[in-house]
């Protein structure tokens, strides 16, 4: 895409070398991540923040300040820039819709969106085309979810309809009176088989709008409480598992028409079947060890991608890379203050969020690469607990 | 060091994170690649700008405007952070003594400063103390130039005692004529034996405040017309001159007690023997490369020698790193617009200043990783072609 291409011409007068505007929906930590990588292109980026304390306002991007539930700060943003992508999924597709009917480009678009925020309408979809997901049913009352478990055994796993992340909206029901209590609470929910769990995969990719993609090493996962710890790349199974997987993803990115990043969550059960549990249509957590450990960051390819330029190699520079993330714990630690602690290994690579602490909350990770797993995960554990252990 | 060590206890509201605070004099494109850096170590970045389009600024670091030469412009950025340290060397070393003196660090100190400011002062200082460096003396008048050359033969050459860089003062003078029109255009030379060169080797390296250091692999420089145009990590030489290389780089860092990233570049002539060219005292052009080449860059090294902190691993993570300069041409480029031509070759890592352009200009640089030099060399040179042929 040449820099003109955009749909306003106008350019602040900083703007000597006519660089690529780039506008995020979000100011978070992935937000912040891709700024660091517009620097290297000379991308200028920009964000629409609901504060100026925010990770990616911290790290320098542009703040446009408004909500993301409202037209006209989106409408801001998107004249601002040459395309708008996505830091979150909270934001109206319909809100995005109008801002592709006015001209401007926004990629992912909300119909790729709608397979991150509305759960039933993705396993819906992606089932009806053939890939594998997990059993599941719209449910209305316990009756159905009663029905459910009659064919597919207890315990079941209810999911709200939208709008959970990081584990929130997602309960292990382990019997009716428990189901019940979920549904009673309101909302819309849909019930799903409790996959008896391997080991949980990721497939990040980065796809342009063309539909060529680059792939990265699968990813292992785990998740804890719903909320993903640590990773390592490439993940510990079978070359075949891990083809079959990527395989899958790429199908996924076709059949959704993703434009930017894509991860792909994988579950894979006790048989070693995979099926698909979700996917993130921007920067993932599962993609962080590509930062140092593969030759173009996901972050690098999501500019590119969104940008319909040519993407980057997605060679691993070194065997392993692990990442532990940083997660608030009940009482407040300064991340700062321990910092150089946990520097002491020479081969702890950090990254700090600027966020302040709340429990359970995504404040950071550490990466280190190794020649093998296991060293690579027992150094960045013990610097995720040198930072975070109370 | 913690975080409340700095001269001043004030905090920015936005600074929840208390985040360790470094400040650069300039905003060059050496700060701007710190600030990647420091967005990663949740540091924060304040430069001293003499505009608002200054590369580091544009990259979002904090802008103190003002000149470098005005000692309340330089308060002004000292009491805003916790270590003062530098982009460029055009401060004077007594408005630095005076930031000490009010009690703020500054890292490195004008005493090691000096030794990149003054040539003629760093020459006799080093030769002192038993390093090599090419023979040289003090000129005053062309008279003295030939008595130097009836020893060392001509041609010679004369370098400004202050003020150069990037080739800027320094001239080879092949007789006692030309000699005499250099210094009849006034300032203070310094004349220096021509060296006849093999090749030319830098080595990077970072020390902290309590003298431990970390030292790149020796990194292969090519000048043209005194401006470096590419280099190879590591150099193309036998493992007995690049250990030699790197002992008489350690040994220089300690003699003139550098903080932060020392590079030191250094002659190695046709019979195998090595001198020290010149020191640079803060990161620098030759340690480029260790951006996706090593596992921690040398501006993540920078800012955590200036801190106190722990150096981080110096290892190659690839088996070569080679980096080629975008010099501005005669003809102006749009580097924006070409930008997904060179990016065609999935291995190239473009790092664009956001300058404007100008003839000879540093403009940004590509760096491509491979297993082999002339692969590496070759893909970076044609990237740079792409963005730079008229």
């Amino acid at each position: 895409m040449s820099a003109a291409s955009g749909p306003t011409a106008a350019r602040s007068a900083l703007d000597a070398a006519a660089s690529a505007r780039v506008g995020f929906v979000g100011a978070g930590q992935l937000a912040r991540m891709t700024h660091r990588a517009a620097i290297d292109l000379g991308v200028s980026l920009s964000v629409l923040a609901t504060a100026p304390d925010e990770p990616a306002v911290l790290a320098g991007a542009t703040a446009v300040l408004g909500a993301p539930d409202d037209p006209a700060a989106l409408a801001s943003l998107a004249e601002a820039v040459d395309v708008v992508t996505l830091d979150h999924e909270l934001v109206d597709g319909g809100h995005l819709t109008a801002l592709l009917e006015a001209g401007h480009l926004v990629r992912p678009g909300p119909a790729t969106l709608r397979f991150a925020q509305d759960k039933l309408y993705a396993r819906r979809q992606l089932a009806a085309r053939g890939f594998p997901t997990p059993a599941f049913a719209e449910v209305g009352g316990v009756d159905e979810v009663e029905a459910f478990a009659a064919d597919h055994g207890w315990p079941v796993v209810l999911k709200a309809r939208s709008g959970g992340y990081d584990g929130r909206g997602v309960v292990v029901a382990p019997d009716a009176a428990e189901a019940g209590e979920v549904l009673a609470a309101g909302g819309e929910w849909l019930v799903e088989e409790h996959v008896a769990l391997a080991t949980e995969l990721a497939v990040v990719l980065a796809r342009g709008p063309d539909g060529g993609h680059v792939t990265y090493p699968v990813v292992e996962t785990v998740q804890d409480d719903g909320i993903c710890v640590e990773l390592v790349m490439p993940a510990r199974v079978d070359a075949r598992l891990a083809a079959a997987a990527e395989e899958l993803a790429v199908g996924v990115a076709g059949a959704i028409d993703a434009v930017g990043i894509l991860a792909v969550e994988l579950f894979v059960d006790t048989a070693g079947r995979l099926s698909v549990n979700e996917v993130a249509v921007r920067p993932h957590n599962s993609g962080h060890a590509t930062i140092e450990g593969s030759d173009t960051s996901q972050f690098h390819n999501h500019l590119r991608a969104v940008l319909g330029w040519p993407l980057g190699s997605t060679r691993m520079r070194v065997p392993v890379a692990a990442t532990v993330n940083l997660l608030g714990g009940e009482a407040a630690t300064s991340l700062a203050e321990r910092l150089p602690r946990a520097l002491a290994d020479d081969r702890v690579h950090p990254h700090l969020y600027g966020k302040a602490w709340r429990p359970g909350r995504k404040l950071g990770h550490v990466t280190v690469l190794a020649d093998d797993p296991d060293t690579a995960l027992a150094a960045a554990r013990r610097a995720a607990a040198t930072l975070m252990d109370p």
